[in-house]
């Protein structure tokens, strides 16, 4: 499945890039397909893998703070090992 | 901490509501204490007590369907235990 | 159209119900159909109705705070004028 | 203003790319900054012009179908005139 997430301490002023660099490293570590963007990442694995990660960075962030907000969206299709670029490259190509 | 969540088969056709039912049955028998509304479902636990609830709908959904999406909204607060009405309770007060 | 919204100032502390108030205001005071849930607020009404409310909101907010995030779901359906509790009661009726 | 925005139909399909190869070419055609991921597309640029583009998007897909989702994250800085990279940048810089 591809997951798009992102994760934000709430509280702890306007600048969030050094809680951010904790996850992307975390990111970074899991070994899992992965791609930024500049509202989230998306990353591909079982529900497992991304789940793990994805608590691995919160577990992190609740060290650094007492409130955060995550969001996440799957996009799950069976028989589908999908490679993160697919499905932007199969739409580009029926543009025509 | 707080979740709110959607989870929606792909490819079914438009009414979705059959599917959906059987989310419910789900949430409802997961025992936590929850809350729908029309665009997702408010549930509170703990990390592993919500994302196994999720997971379980989501196993569910796929043996009905081959493409599902699923959306997933975190508010975690640190010493917390907010029940589900205080937050707009806390808005409310202060409306003045 | 239904949509669900959520709207939060950034780097003002942990506690966010004296902005969310401001936002409940203008939400009251447009005359929409709405529901409050513990993550954010179902509005039903057509785009420019809709996004209208949602931008005083975030008007609003930034008298108050340079940094916010805003997050919105739609879910529209041509010629279902829904009523936010229908799509409930639908899934509901199917739980059996 | 940096938005992230996702739109699909439902009811069509397990197949998506053919709808969302018309979205491309609205955003495309706006001149705005964006860039697609695999579970949207992040755009900037301020709140009427990026909301224009995502209702021409929403107005071309009601052509194309009756029922359809949207999904909007945005993240306001007053004063922050961003570059898409600049985010991802300002945290990797902090990866040490």
């Amino acid at each position: 499945m591809i997951v798009d997430f992102a994760i934000s301490p709430i509280g702890v002023g306007e600048s969030l890039s050094a809680y951010i660099a904790e996850v992307f490293k975390i990111i970074e570590e899991s070994g899992l397909p992965y791609k930024h963007h500049a509202m989230g990442t998306n990353i591909e694995g079982n529900w497992n893998e991304v789940m793990g990660v994805i608590k691995a960075c919160r577990d992190q962030m609740l060290k650094q703070t007492n409130r955060l907000s995550i969001s996440i969206k799957i996009d799950e299709r069976t028989g589908v090992t999908d490679g993160l670029k697919r499905k932007i490259a199969s739409a580009k190509e029926k543009m025509g």
